[in-house]
């Protein structure tokens, strides 16, 4: 038992308690943590051989005491205390929304989603889920769409070694017992990530199945969900996705769906983000329990309709995956990748990737994960760090004409993106009394040139006639004007 | 005055009257023209210089009658008659809707429609002219969309030789008095389109004015329209555009639209095709008097949706220009909008073509005419071949996934496009009892590859594994299986 955890670390209590009878059915465990007048609830979970777990994220640096209840003496009333220390390098915390449509960590560090897919990867051998950490370990993602049920689909047909329930292929499954090896593995898999700094959004239904998953009945699923939920939920970097295409899971409704979210946001004592993936119809994200927007759909210039309408951070964590496969989904250039996750930054929500290159040995990464072989990824890591730079508190899209995209703070920051449009060149009117630092970005070949020291008033930018180029501008403040700056009814910058 | 017409010619009836006062105001001029029991009634109008004309284009190679009516004794009651004859080669008729989402010209001969776009050319010099008329002879387009009104808006800062109105810029104008030189060359104009197989989409009011047409008051509108309509109806390759960016006339409402619409209708005894394009929010093209679609839209995967929302053709005719300038609008390149020239139509639908490159005298095929300068109008003119080799009825859209693009004829001819996409491979599901023909088109490079000589049952092809890739495959019924063809239930052709 540890005696000490670190802010947002994980503290675990383990007991030994009754192995006989259906123990996840049987006992109720849950434990009180205190610090103060702060109280969290976690909810215990049995383990397997006699191990009854709570697990416990504290996200105050102080002396937290806690104690059991349960309705089997031995676990009951049992009651400690342990130290939170401050958190270690790297760890920021659980990623929270931020400034209404942006993210940050629960430390204040912005977080700006860069998200990729590889649905099944802790369901593939050991050495090919190694290769996807390495893979992951130098690219630019930090969060990842993956699932706790395994896929059936073209491309996916092989068994995965454990499944999350008791049971078999042959024999059947068994909806009341877990199986504790393969929630071992999946748990190992969340920590790998936790150390590269990778949320790992949960996919806990899909409707991609041929083993009874994605048509449990109503008790089934709660019990799942309040099982998953006490496993998972202390692990700061949990995203919660209700279901990857939820609406493609023809045995559950929208009541369904409303019933699951609420159970979470009731089970879990962190509130980790919370989101529902589509496929060709949208969930109403601007339901109280859902965090953001996470969404399918190739069209990135409807991220600020979607921002407008359910007032959220939106994540359009699918939009065609760079490869070559037959699916229409699934065959789209680096480039058209690229361009979309770029569309959506500048419209003040964030893209997702995910890759799917015909393989000779069926690995693609959008599912088995392995190695990347395509262009984009390069690409995103740029447009991470060009977002890294720019507004802590993200950027929100600027009066814009209906095709070019330009997000930024007013006064102090804009970019602009020419995807499918190649201008020769565009005038801009810079407010006066400021200067401006002007940067020409292409977004392909990942490169920016400033076009002369600074500007001060109206000018005319030429442009490499060329697609994918993007435009920074940033305001600087001499000494001279800066009194001028904050000055009311001043005229906002425009480009055309 | 002439004593023979071509069936979908043009016979015009000559009259010399008052010259006092206004005639335009003054004098009410119309005529009968009989033929058995049909009867039309067209208006004539004020030529200046004393001259009267009623225009009239015969549908029936017969002898027709005419009568006149006039608040003019002299112009009053004057009949005779005229022999209407067999239309002459390349005279197929105007165009009218056929097969609800298609069209046809009125003697039934199918016309994909391959629109483009010089708002303004006939208010250039006249050279000018004469080179944008030797560009559409050899180009790939039969509908040209045209201003009455001239054009006010970057690169368009040229007064016209000629306006529509009596008057002058620095007088003002006589919105009572028509100009009839102005006439008489868009007149040229139109007979010189008419003479390329050009259709002439013309325009009838536009935001974009220094000169105070688009602010004109309802009557003066009204008196606009029924000149116009009396002058250019018998011209069998008219089609009526209310307006261009109707949203962008602030001056007007729904209701004018609704009323100009209706105005039109009643006033064109031919009933040319009707419709009315916008800027960022749809006329409701579901109105009964509107004919089709004529939209302006980036995005070519909705034509489906349009076509469900108002059963009718769907003509997409602003989908952005080939071109560099700064307009977010004019800047795509040629690759993109051959691309949403084919997604429109493998989803039942015509895009639109237009060109702005920036030019060092400012002329810009899209406003001005003259040259084209991009490499989109041979490949426009690739797919207006391969359409016109399809089904003569047009095609219609396949039940497909939402990205791929098909349409056809089922059970005789389906096309399949890939322009983001670009699959390595489709498999092909074909129905038994039938051979059929698969080619491989390279939409980009113009080539059309057969995979073999003919192929039965399923069947997997191997595409080039790069973007702009097209599937044409049509059934051919060997005599074997002839039998077996019309049969009730049979399986559709599936493709993924």
């Amino acid at each position: 038992m540890k005696q000490e955890a670190e802010r947002w670390g994980l503290f675990e209590l383990e007991l030994n308690g009754p192995c006989s009878g259906n123990p996840f059915v049987d006992v109720d465990l849950t434990a009180e943590f205190k610090y103060n007048n702060r109280v969290l609830r976690p909810d215990g979970f049995y383990d397997g051989e006699g191990r009854y777990k709570i697990r416990f994220m504290p996200d105050t640096a102080a002396t937290w005491t806690y104690r059991t209840r349960s309705n089997i003496a031995e676990l009951d009333g049992i009651s400690g205390e342990f130290v939170c220390v401050e958190a270690g390098e790297g760890n920021h915390g659980p990623v929270c929304v931020s400034n209404q449509y942006h993210f940050a960590y629960a430390d204040g560090s912005p977080h700006f989603s860069f998200g990729t897919t590889c649905y099944a990867w802790t369901h593939q051998r050991e050495d090919l889920q190694e290769q996807t950490l390495a893979t992951l370990k130098s690219g630019p993602f930090n969060k990842i769409r993956m699932c706790i049920f395994p896929k059936h689909y073209d491309y996916n047909l092989v068994d995965p070694a454990d499944y999350a329930f008791q049971g078999s292929v042959s024999g059947g499954w068994d909806f009341r017992r877990f199986n504790h090896v393969f929630f071992a593995n999946l748990e190992r898999r969340i920590l790998d990530l936790q150390q590269l700094g990778i949320e790992a959004d949960i996919i806990l239904f899909h409707p991609y199945d041929r083993w009874g998953f994605s048509t449990m009945d109503r008790e089934s699923d709660d019990f799942y969900l309040r099982y998953v939920v006490a496993r998972l939920a202390a692990f700061r970097n949990i995203w919660w996705s209700m279901a990857n295409e939820h609406d493609l899971m023809r045995a559950k409704k929208t009541e369904d769906w409303d019933h699951y979210f609420q159970l979470v946001q009731e089970l879990d004592p962190y509130q980790h983000l919370r989101s529902n993936h589509n496929w060709q119809g949208f969930y109403d994200h601007g339901k109280p329990w859902v965090t953001h927007c996470s969404i399918q759909h190739p069209d990135l210039l409807r991220v600020k309709e979607w921002r407008n309408l359910y007032r959220k951070p939106v994540v359009v964590d699918e939009c065609c995956y760079e490869g070559n496969i037959n699916h229409d989904w699934g065959n789209i250039t680096a480039q058209e990748l690229v361009r979309r996750f770029w569309e959506a930054a500048v419209r003040g929500g964030y893209a997702g990737h995910g890759e799917t290159y015909v393989h000779p040995g069926d690995i693609l990464w959008w599912s088995h994960g392995g190695e990347l072989h395509g262009d984009s990824a390069e690409r995103i890591s740029f447009l991470r760090s060009i977002m890294e730079e720019g507004p802590g508190g993200g950027i929100d899209p600027l009066p814009m004409t209906m095709l070019d995209g330009g997000a930024g703070k007013a006064g102090e920051y804009y970019l602009y993106y020419y995807g499918n449009q190649r201008p020769a060149f565009k005038k801009l009117i810079l407010p006066p009394d400021h200067d401006y630092r002007i940067e020409i970005i292409d977004t392909w070949n990942m490169t920016i040139t400033a076009v002369q020291e600074l500007v001060r008033g109206d000018y005319r930018v030429e442009l490499p006639n060329k697609q994918y180029m993007a435009l920074r501008i940033t305001v600087v403040n001499s000494s001279r004007t800066s009194i001028a700056c904050g000055k009311q009814g001043e005229r906002s910058l425009r480009i055309f």
